[in-house]
C-alpha cells in the first residue's frame, strides 16, 4: 500500500471517530513530508469543543504549530476525507504546508475546487500542491451515511 | 460616540498591542450586539503562539464559542481593524455572525471584499451584513507604520 493511501485511511477512521461524536465525519492526519512521520490528527470538534473553527484541518494545524514550534510547516502534508472549505483551504496557506491531499470532492462547502477556490486567487501567497479524489467514494459514502442517519 | 466607533477603537487598541508583540497589527472585538456587551478581545497572536491559524478574529471567535457554549454566536457582532482574510470570513460565516464591521480594505489579503469574496458564494451559507472602511485611515496606518519599521 503507497503512502498516500495509508495516510488517507487515517483520515478516514479519524472521519468515522467524529461521526461517533455527532460531528460531521471529516478528518485530517498531517504528516512530515521528509520523514513520513505522523504529526498530528483529528476529526471535526465543533460541536463537541463549541467552537466555529474546529475542522479537522484546524486542529492538526494547530497541532503542528505546537509540535514543531513554528507557525509555518513546510515540509508537511495534509491528508483530509473531505475538500478543505474557504476557512481551512486558507489556514494550509498560511501554514505553508506543502501537499494536500483530500477525498471527496465538496460541491457545497469547498473552497479549493469549488466557491472562491482560493488558491487560483490573486490573495493566495502560498499554495499546495492539490490531489483530490484519493479515496474519494468511501469519503463521500461516510458524509452521506451520516447525513442519512438524521434525517 | 457612537457604539460602532467606541468597539472599532477598541479593535485598534488590540492592533497596538498586537505591534509591540512583532504581530501583525489585527485587532478584533465580538459583542453581543443585544446587550452591547464585549465578549472577547484580541489581536493576532500567529507568532507568539506558533499557531498558522491564530488571527484575532478566529481566537474572539473560539473564545465566544466557549463563552457561550455554543459554536454559533448568532447575536454576535464583530469588528475587526482590517478586512478578514479567506480563513477568517469563512469562519464568521460559520459562526453565523450578524454583523461584521471592518476598517482597512485589504487588496493583497482580503477575502471580504477581495480574493474569493467568500460571502457571495454559492458554497457560503450565511453572510453577516458587513460595514467596511470604519476608521479606515487609522486602522491602514498602523499597519503601514509596523511594515515600514521592518523594512
Amino acid at each position: 500500500m503507497d503512502a498516500q493511501n495509508k495516510y488517507m485511511i487515517e483520515a478516514i477512521s479519524e472521519a468515522k471517530a467524529a461521526a461517533a461524536r455527532g460531528e460531521i465525519p471529516v478528518g485530517a492526519v498531517l504528516v512530515n513530508g521528509l520523514t513520513g512521520e505522523v504529526v498530528a490528527r483529528s476529526g471535526n470538534q465543533t460541536e463537541t469543543w463549541r467552537d466555529p473553527t474546529a475542522h479537522a484541518e484546524i486542529i492538526v494545524l494547530q497541532e503542528g504549530g505546537k509540535i514543531y514550534d513554528a507557525p509555518r510547516l513546510p515540509d508537511c502534508d495534509l491528508y483530509v476525507s473531505l475538500e478543505p472549505c474557504a476557512m481551512c483551504a486558507a489556514a494550509i496557506s498560511f501554514a505553508r504546508i506543502r501537499r494536500l491531499y483530500f477525498g471527496a470532492y465538496d460541491p457545497k462547502g469547498g473552497g479549493v475546487d469549488h466557491g472562491g477556490k482560493f488558491y487560483g486567487q490573486p490573495t493566495c501567497h502560498h499554495a499546495p500542491e492539490v490531489y483530490g479524489g484519493i479515496h474519494e467514494q468511501e469519503c463521500a459514502a461516510i458524509l452521506k451515511d451520516f447525513f442519512k442517519d438524521r434525517r
